[in-house]
């Protein structure tokens, strides 16, 4: 199948630490890089894990704390500096355009950046023949949203000796992909789903950022291949986690059973923990199939 | 004799590299932290040192490019959670207000942070009853300051004999100190210097940022005790070095030469050079007490 993997760059929370970088993550999908959040050092992470700059289009911040977003400049300014010449488009809150437009304007040159601001909700934010990106509004201390990433369902396989058997002209194949019957020229008609086998499943990302844990987000991510979900603290901490809006790693896992989704990967590790295993073994009690985000990690969804 | 070290937390130039930070450095005054210049990543570099942030009350910013203030929104972020409670000062060009302040203060609580401009030219910018620093203009891209930071003149050491043989009462000591005669009951006039032994020499640190090399510069680091100067290329890329507003590592060191200095350090490599040492070896042809900047890096001024 084709590639759609996600990488993760940083999952560290506001707090920077020596054993993280803050939240940034990279979702490749079919060789186009698609960021996610941008916190301090993401640049860095880009080189270290390999990935090319040049691939990288579109930027989606999910909301302005610094640990999601202050490596933005700095990433922008270099890849204007090395020179890919190309066009990348940054999706934010409108206010990320007053609070960091001015500061990258000033030093980023050769590259044209366009700022796409999204309105807090459910919106579709980019779309193209293959892939679909959503956002899903969540709970924080300020405006913050999550973002589903959709393969669109794919064209069915042609079945080759089928087709040679009914001698379906080359031109039509493209038609009898995108699910036409054939007609014969005596008028017999062969059904498509003789001549075609089941297209490959589409394949879904769901990154839920900083947030209390919500109901609504179970909706938005059903049956998810792969779900990020932050799980900031151990549930002993649900007073503090509740104070900050942010998630515990045994809620993280009961939004991913009852979203029935295949993987989750926890991640926003607060700066207490040296030890991470505790979260772990939290969210696999409730849901097994957890991992934890670490950088360099790549998963494929 | 009191501490004044300068630490390197970086020294690479705009073209991030795994091998370097970009510039910062922290001035260790007598316990208290200056910093100098705050490229993105310098608050986890400020942690990998083990330096003090709530000992931290003034950052000093050469210029507005990327590699040298992108740092400054999370340090002063991040010295606002950790609840240091106090009051830093930045100083920097007015233009870096307008494009610093609206990121700084969105997300910077819990800390006082106050934008000090600076004017281009030759500046007193900063002055206690010990230190005084102050700016040296540079001919860079835009525009660009060095720092030269000078202890003040010291109070003599007290000759406990001498006090003790002509029986100075303890509450005239600071004046003793300061540099007056005793005049004894008697009407008799002991000197200063018969009481006293030389003070400590008074130190200095100059720290020369991007510029193309300035003979202005030899006479304001003059007889500095160390002199940071920017050494991006090898002399064999004075082309670029001129187009791009940098100093070779040659004339880094005929300026460390001409001025009279004790010790130079060079730094803001270019991240084409893989290996420092032949800007190293350059450098110390014309000047031989030179040594190359490092991360962890610690010299005594």
């Amino acid at each position: 199948m084709e590639s759609f993997k996600v990488n993760i760059l940083g999952c560290g929370s506001a707090k920077p630490t020596l054993r993280h970088y803050p939240t940034s993550q990279v979702v490749d999908f079919r060789g186009n890089l698609f960021m996610i959040d941008c916190g301090e050092g993401t640049q860095m992470q880009l080189m270290r894990m390999r990935l090319k700059p040049n691939r990288l289009r579109h930027i989606f911040i999910s909301h302005l704390h610094g640990d999601h977003c202050y490596g933005l400049p700095g990433l922008l300014s270099t890849l204007g500096l090395t020179g890919i010449n190309g066009h990348v488009t940054v999706h934010l809150p409108e206010e990320g355009i007053r609070l960091l437009k001015p500061l990258i304007d000033y030093s980023t040159h050769d590259l044209q950046v366009e700022f796409q601001p999204y309105e807090y909700g459910n919106n579709i934010i980019y779309e193209d023949k293959s892939l679909i990106v959503n956002t899903v509004p969540l709970k924080h201390r300020l405006p913050c949203v999550g973002f589903v990433f959709r393969e669109k369902e794919k064209l069915r396989h042609i079945n080759r000796e089928m087709v040679d058997f009914h001698q379906v002209p080359v031109a039509m194949l493209p038609r009898i992909k995108a699910g036409e019957d054939y007609v014969k020229p005596d008028g017999t008609i062969v059904p498509n789903k003789i001549l075609t086998n089941q297209a490959d499943p589409s394949r879904t990302y769901a990154y839920i950022s900083d947030t209390l844990p919500l109901k609504a987000v179970i909706n938005e991510v059903k049956g998810a291949d792969l779900l990020y979900h932050e799980a900031t603290f151990l549930s002993d901490m649900l007073k503090r986690a509740k104070e900050t809006c942010h998630t515990t790693a045994k809620d993280a896992a009961h939004i991913a059973s009852e979203a029935g989704v295949k993987q989750l990967v926890i991640g926003h590790f607060s700066s207490r923990y040296i030890n991470e295993m505790p979260l772990l073994e939290e969210a696999q009690s409730v849901f097994p199939s957890t991992v934890l985000a670490r950088e360099g990690l790549i998963l494929d969804v």
